[in-house]
């Protein structure tokens, strides 16, 4: 049985596993929650309390064990293991994402790509050839794949995602500018810039408005 | 004087600006909380929750007026004004950042780009000529920029934050994977798809230690 963790915490606990793998590289052993917080600007009452769900880190007044925490932290995130990963969509942002450099150092492999356009099927990106769309069923059927990267313009999204979860995929990252919906036991993460900015000009219409002349 | 309301509430708005704006397209005049709610997945009590805290809409019983709601989400968000933004990095994926088609028609204008590299200085993206990134400041004194977004290496992006920030940059959308520090004035959002699959791996895990055999 596993308690209820709330997903702010989940989310925010690869943010502490990334500050300690730096801190493990510079040959830190030693860190305090509060030289913790100030790397990643949170207070040291919030990450000892979201490691809290987790057991107990670190003894009072000597902080964390760096390697010790950073072990653990990968294995509660599963962020030990290698990840099997599809594309789908491969246009000009598919392209990039299948290209970037940070996935694989990080575990995260994208073993197949597919898309609708006949003059990208067949091409090589990222170390895979992309395939027709409509080999995405029989591919999820004979291949595992853990994580579905969505791709696709907006009006096609999903679909795409009710494919990848018919196919049985609990996990899907979708770039679409659309919200996606998915069954209860599939987690989806949203990857918009645009919503990004979109919250942001709120606080620099707002510090205008404030701090203007 | 504004109320204090809390981020994640603000963060919220866009997304349903644009549900509103998906409804106002296909010609909806009025949308119950409960409907809007159910295009988003999440309660309807959450989305009159948070836009109380911007005045009453909507009649009880009889939903909100779609393009009413709409022209109010904007103009507290800022969306409905045109946003000059500038890139810097314009390795591989500044490259698909500035060629990505989804910027412009909400309003945000990449209007230069800057990069260190001599092969990438001089070059088209997105309809601006890449600058080298020793003219940044002197750009951003003699010209209005909104928005930054960082798209450079880990290694130099901290510094590159500093340099938009000291030039009284408001606004940072940060690519690099890292944990930027900004001043209190300043917002930044980061978009980091590995942190994102890294809190979805937690739940697959799970899943298959409850739900496997």
């Amino acid at each position: 049985m596993t308690l209820e963790i709330p997903e702010v915490v989940i989310n925010r606990l690869p943010v502490y596993a990334r500050a300690l793998a730096d801190l493990a590289a510079r040959g830190e052993t030693v860190v305090s929650s509060q030289a913790l917080g100030e790397m990643l600007d949170v207070t040291p009452a919030q990450i000892r309390k979201d490691l809290s769900y987790f057991g107990r880190f670190g003894k009072q007044g000597r902080g964390y064990n760096v390697q010790g925490l950073l072990a653990k932290l990968r294995e509660i995130l599963g962020i030990d293991r290698q990840w099997r990963v599809c594309l789908v969509g491969v246009g000009r942002l598919g392209q990039a994402i299948a290209e970037y450099g940070g996935f694989g150092p990080q575990g995260f492999q994208i073993v197949a790509a597919f898309d609708a356009n006949p003059d990208v099927v067949g091409k090589q990106v990222g170390g895979v050839t992309v395939r027709h769309i409509d080999d995405l069923d029989a591919y999820l059927r004979a291949n595992r794949v853990d994580i579905g990267i969505v791709a696709v313009p907006a009006s096609e999204a999903q679909s795409v995602v009710d494919r990848l979860v018919n196919a049985g995929i609990k996990a899907i990252l979708n770039y679409a500018p659309i919200t996606a919906h998915v069954p209860r036991d599939v987690t989806i993460r949203h990857i918009d810039p645009v919503l990004a900015m979109q919250s942001m000009t709120f606080y620099i219409k707002r510090s205008e408005s404030s701090g203007a002349k």
